[in-house]
């Protein structure tokens, strides 16, 4: 595992939601119970370029916010990491809002959709692709119109320049257009897909119940080539269709899962972009998972790549 | 003024939104740096309902809320203050949310609006007016469809079954529909309108800069038959248009308007309801809000008739 740092880093672009998390202070059973809430600028895109941002790759944000003070907010905050904020459009919706329990069990969430689905193509599609390896999609755009027709347009251009496609397939029932088959939808993009990241709650969502085995079998089976399935605290399992391989969780001490997914997907990026296979990105993907599990405080950059090649090679944090 | 409370009082009904407030905890310049936020059941519908309540006026709410924790809590807190929640609809859309800056200057504000407007007829609309005397009607659900089309239809019922109608012109163009004369519209409602009360705010929305008498004027003009214009510090202007009366504010002590024109309308409905004219009505109207304006907590119910009365009569709050 060697780093070629010294060439510029490819850009990976980034097609997807930036919301504001609205998150209860009180652990609460019940959302309805919760008074006070934390506004956070999220959507796992924004956190996704952030953490891009911060090990040296330049994320390429396509994405809709509202004409409205937390849009505005969402830019400013941004703009103070070095964000390109270009590619950004002004919708004529609210920005999107999830309201969020804090919970100990599984968190409760409502959705409130508004400019993010609002996602159109820039006027020139094609400079949203200059020195781009991979374009990263997740199903939030796909789950509505017209962001669905905007990512069915780029994921045919990313086909023709070579750019490799990346796919969350964090698929939700309740986030999906009524009367569109959501799942029908996925499986038939994941032909082009070039590496998918499901969570297990993810695989469930679209398959139903099943193994982790059977779940990574499924992706392949509708054309993913690589498949790195997070198993939470049992790690993660990774298979390019041939070999497969399991590697342990390298958290030692849990602080907070949050943010965990969008960190992994950098050090995966970190490592692709490296030209390290799918094995060794996935370990470095893990190790910044790590990191980000240890920490609580969310906005702490993630280490540089010297650093969480020591955590993927040491297997552990410490 | 004296009381014929041995009657049963007749109804009022509520036509508008229920929303969620979320209203930052701290003050702010610009709403873009509010971090914390406290929820709150809100929309003034919801607020005049409970307060009429609390005054022994049987409200009826005719509203729409989501699906969702916001609006399962909302229908569990109307309950619990014994409110009917028989007419109001659990609609395929988030329930709404506007989020407030808490300023010391005009607090700003995003509309999100979501399950509010998807207002719709009852199955059986006739049953909404049984021992109705007034329809009770805001600006929010005349600003889209289908809302629009369902007051319509009770504008027109209650036209023909000699119910009342009283409006609460608070007009904001944020919250119009696109490319409809909100306007116009208002404008063309007010031949019906039996009652309405503006501020001074609300009337510069819809007429443009005027003098308190210049509002009055024009709302007559356009068919108000009983003006009450709320001057804030100034107290209010009343006009059956022939008799005019100014009533300066009875508030002593400001701690917080919050609510104050919410507990107005529920004076002048009480004052209404025992056949009082315009004048005694908001008298009363003027002595609730004083209260409210005195309590920082605005969940403190309204003191009952005999209380009010006196504050009204004493032209003062102590």
């Amino acid at each position: 595992m060697n780093s070629t740092s010294g060439d510029v880093m490819k850009k990976v672009v980034i097609v997807g939601e930036l919301l504001i998390d609205m998150i209860s202070e009180e652990y609460v059973d019940d959302l309805s119970e919760a008074r006070v809430f934390r506004r956070y600028f999220a959507g796992s895109p924004g956190n996704l370029a952030v953490n891009l941002k911060s090990l040296n790759i330049e994320p390429v944000l396509l994405a809709s916010v509202g004409n409205d003070s937390f849009g505005k907010g969402y830019l400013r905050w941004l703009k103070e990491k070095n964000i390109d904020t270009s590619f950004i459009r002004i919708a004529d919706q609210p920005t999107s809002i999830v309201i969020i329990s804090k919970s100990k069990d599984t968190p409760q969430f409502i959705p409130i959709r508004g400019a993010d689905y609002l996602l159109e193509l820039p006027e020139d599609p094609d400079s949203l692709f200059m020195k781009v390896a991979f374009l990263h999609l997740t199903s939030w755009p796909l789950s509505m119109k017209p962001a669905r027709e905007t990512a069915k347009i780029l994921l045919k251009m990313a086909a023709k320049k070579d750019v490799k496609i990346c796919l969350d397939p964090n698929f939700r029932e309740l986030l999906w257009e009524k009367g569109h088959d959501g799942r029908a939808f996925l499986k038939e993009i994941m032909k082009s897909v070039y590496l998918a990241k499901p969570s297990l709650d993810d695989s469930f969502h679209i398959f139903g119940k099943g193994s982790p085995e059977r779940y990574v079998e499924l992706f392949h089976s509708y054309g993913v080539e690589n498949v790195v399935l997070t198993l939470g605290a049992e790690g993660v399992l990774i298979s390019n269709g041939r070999t497969s391989m399991h590697i342990p969780a390298f958290a030692k001490n849990v602080v907070d899962t949050t943010g965990a997914g969008d960190a992994f997907w950098s050090g995966l990026y970190y490592g692709l972009l490296q030209g390290f296979d799918v094995f060794d990105a996935a370990k470095l993907g893990n190790a910044a998972a790590a990191f980000r599990i240890e920490h609580e405080d969310k906005s702490v950059p993630l280490p540089e790549f010297s650093q969480l090649k020591i955590i993927a090679e040491m297997g552990m944090t410490s």
